[in-house]
């Protein structure tokens, strides 16, 4: 193993670039399991030719941001600011508000504080949300990655003095409560995760109005693209098939959990879309299983701890297993 | 014409559903003139499914800015940020950048002020670049929207006393300079316009190293679809075809001139990708248009200017030549 690929490694899952370089003898094709994007994706209707040719055009994206709010159990569209992935959203909303005093409830998706951090605010993590009462903005993802942890919207309500932001990137296919915005409270949804279309790139903040304007303003009025209006329209109504991905993917985690036990892994938590896990010897099984070409995501402040998400066929399932035994 | 749409019609183009507002009787399928997109887009390969279901990699990223520095004609692709449209980079570049004095060369793009008047900058507006002596920030769009005007790159440098501000978007098809970012010029560059290809999202900022690696930061990792970054890495490279739209959208051009002319108009200028002229009853005939199924572009500050953009086949050329007469 190279580790000169390591800094980026850790960064961020789905980069086979950085695993390549780490591992330059694995067998192609790599198989992905760095992220936790659904690996059967929504079934999408043949795209229409003018989603890419022409602007899309402000009724398109009210369109959208109805069904997001249908979704999501927003009180309706003006809740809603739709952007191109929630990565942006996460960037964008720490350099709208004044500096103020941020608790990030952690070990959690690094970019969270790093944002924060970046527009000015006086970060701090804490362990728990009631560890937060001095801060003006308490930022908390739910089920948490990489553990799964959940937390009430109740809890984090009473915890903030002033606004939590809530990241629910990983809610859709949980048995969680959605929540609504309300004043005091911005939620974080993803879309590419749930749907397995992360490439298109579509997120969604849900705001009291006034904020879900000003963070729209802040992207700009086509910051979405065709194909992914196209796409939301098309799966965010349909809850049949979201009942039925959670049902899918929850076995297919389970499944995991039972692989990973059998491999010495004791389960740290997780979502139906990855599970985390600790390991005798973390470092070791990472390089096992880079070598054999299967990429999971490590952790730098915790060697033992990797985190797997879930084989997309047959072929990937036999894969991870005979490295995981 | 109903005049409740009319603030959204003279904001931007390519909004259908506000021509619809404005002309509820007219017949469909309108004929979209109000932009200026390429309206024969770049032939693109069939999209890898992988694309839509995997996050864009780093590298995928960075073979994107490669192509773009090719050509474009950058240093290299750390002078490149890539980013969901130019709006986006209008929007965000004020954002990053401490309170100045800017001149915006007009009139123009009218999103241009508007932003960096959002971002808290003291903005106004000369007809000319040598007026902007005093301003720390000169901001101009060249060929010019929706004059044409063209300004030269040393012309624009000499005037601005520190960073010049370079919206290109329209100089792909056009025999005008392209330029190269250095310390002091910032250069933003639409791929949406020149390849038709609008809905996709896909624009560049060219700029030194530390403000490119900034402008990317603020939009995060993934800011650009895996289907624009596969689109861009397609039609970047294709000088070829490059060389023959702007022959073939040239030609087109011209063609509308001669039928502007034909109506009463008076050419103001354009690019190959859109004509602007001002007519005795602009308003009038902008009405007539708009009974004719055919949307247009005008401006609240001049009643008489109309701006064409170019009809897509035959079929369309009839349509708008039966109203021009």
């Amino acid at each position: 193993m190279r580790e000169d690929g390591e800094k980026d490694a850790i960064a961020h899952g789905g980069d086979l670039d950085a695993a390549r370089r780490l591992f330059p003898d694995a067998p192609e094709p790599w198989l992905d399991l760095s992220t936790g994007i659904n690996p059967v994706p929504y079934p999408l209707p043949p795209l229409e030719a003018s989603a890419l040719h022409r602007l899309p055009s402000p009724g398109d994206l009210a369109r959208l941001k109805a069904a997001a709010a249908a979704a999501y159990g927003a009180p309706g569209p003006d809740h809603v600011a739709a952007a191109p992935g929630t990565q942006i959203l996460i960037e964008t909303l720490p350099r709208l508000l004044p500096p103020a005093r941020v608790a990030v409830v952690g070990p959690t998706y690094a970019e969270h504080a790093a944002a924060w951090t970046r527009a000015g605010h006086d970060v701090r993590m804490v362990d728990d949300p009631a560890e937060a009462a001095e801060a003006d903005i308490l930022v908390a993802v739910s089920p948490n990655n990489p553990d799964g942890r959940v937390f009430s919207v109740e809890a984090l309500a009473q915890a903030g003095r002033g606004l939590v932001v809530l990241d629910q990137a990983f809610a859709d296919l949980e048995p969680v409560e959605a929540a609504s915005p309300r004043p005091g409270l911005v939620v974080l949804r993803s879309f590419g995760k749930t749907y397995g279309l992360a490439g298109l790139r579509l997120g969604f903040a849900l705001a009291e109005p006034d904020l879900a304007r000003r963070i729209e303003t802040a992207l700009g009025p086509w910051a979405v693209s065709g194909p992914a209006i196209l796409a939301g329209l098309a799966a965010l109504p349909d809850a049949a098939w979201r009942r039925e991905a959670a049902a899918a993917r929850a076995q297919d985690a389970a499944r995991l959990d039972r692989m990973i036990a059998r491999a010495g892994g004791r389960i740290v938590g997780g979502t139906a879309l990855f599970r985390t896990a600790d390991f005798p010897d973390g470092p070791g099984l990472f390089r096992a299983l880079g070598a054999a070409g299967i990429y999971v995501r490590r952790f730098r402040e915790a060697p033992a701890r990797l985190r797997f998400g879930l084989p997309p066929d047959k072929a990937a399932w036999c894969r991870l297993s005979r490295v995981l035994r």
